[in-house]
């Protein structure tokens, strides 16, 4: 049971929104510039990997499923086996090196800032990584540090249906994360 | 030396800043309407300390730095002895028993969503704190556990002379977040 008293049947990140709109309006237009624009080096689809890569590492299930449906559902990764390969080791996934070393950064600051090194930071670089593309990569694994922990220390409901979260992740490719209503699709039945 | 090549003699998250305005928009008005905002039942000074005990546990030079100032300023707190203790031990420190119940559980989400407890929200609500302040702590301490990785993650510079951070401690007070440019204070003689 959440710690605070949420509007029911909205999960995560969007029965906090609906109880305190002032801080969702700046939340999601830094997910949507973070995640969603096309002002980017990074593919949307790899951005979501780092997002979802990062959740998983801070155990939120809530994060890590809707942002791997979302990255599943950029990449074409229908049975989302591409995700969880991910989630479970970037080193052997199907991604590209360039990829792989901006994860490791991602691994690092989710573990706390100064865990970056100048050597990874330089392999990225190495690799092809431009600096927008490894400041982005800090900055979206820093946002999920926050993210994980708003949802989990509030102690926010999460739906078990997988089909929920392809719906959702649907919504969010086709409009992004501002123009989504957060009180569409998550909706039981009353 | 920063990882990235940031404008000089902008310190800490100022230059990351000026290197990515888009994300700096929503950074700035979260931080301003999480920290600034009248509409809030904890006081600036309050959420000030929450940040600040925060980054002193990520252990973040440049954010403990200018948020403790920012305390000082509002709390009258001239040799900064009161956030010194707070960033020590908050429970022995001169404040509230509110205000220790809501720093437990920023200390809870600077470990992880997951270390917030129900006995944690119910001690603070004994205390007279109500679901917008348990949400208000739970955002400013995740919000932070963002900003410090961002900070540091970048390896960006901070400087080290009291007297700087003193002086945007001033700017922030009178005029809040989003109103004061980046650029202004903390540039070094060129």
């Amino acid at each position: 049971m959440p710690h605070i008293q949420l509007p029911e049947r909205l999960p995560g990140i969007r029965g906090l929104m609906a109880f305190r709109p002032e801080t969702a309006h700046p939340l999601n237009l830094l997910v949507d510039e973070l995640l969603f624009s096309e002002n980017n080096p990074l593919s949307r689809g790899e951005r979501e990997l780092i997002a979802t890569y990062v959740s998983a590492e801070n155990d939120c299930f809530f994060c890590q499923t809707i942002h791997g449906a979302i990255a599943s559902q950029y990449l074409g990764d229908a049975d989302w086996s591409l995700v969880r390969q991910v989630k479970e080791n970037p080193e052997t996934a199907p991604i590209s090196e360039k990829l792989k070393a901006l994860l490791r950064i991602a691994g690092s600051v989710q573990k706390g800032g100064k865990h970056v090194t100048t050597g990874q930071a330089e392999a990225a670089r190495t690799l092809g990584a431009t600096d927008h593309e490894i400041h982005d990569t800090v900055l979206i694994a820093a946002a999920f540090c926050m993210f994980n922990r708003y949802v989990d220390g509030l102690a926010t409901w999460a739906p078990d249906d997988q089909e929920m979260y392809r719906q959702r992740a649907v919504l969010v490719c086709e409009n992004g994360y501002s123009a989504v209503n957060p009180t569409l699709v998550f909706s039981t039945p009353s």
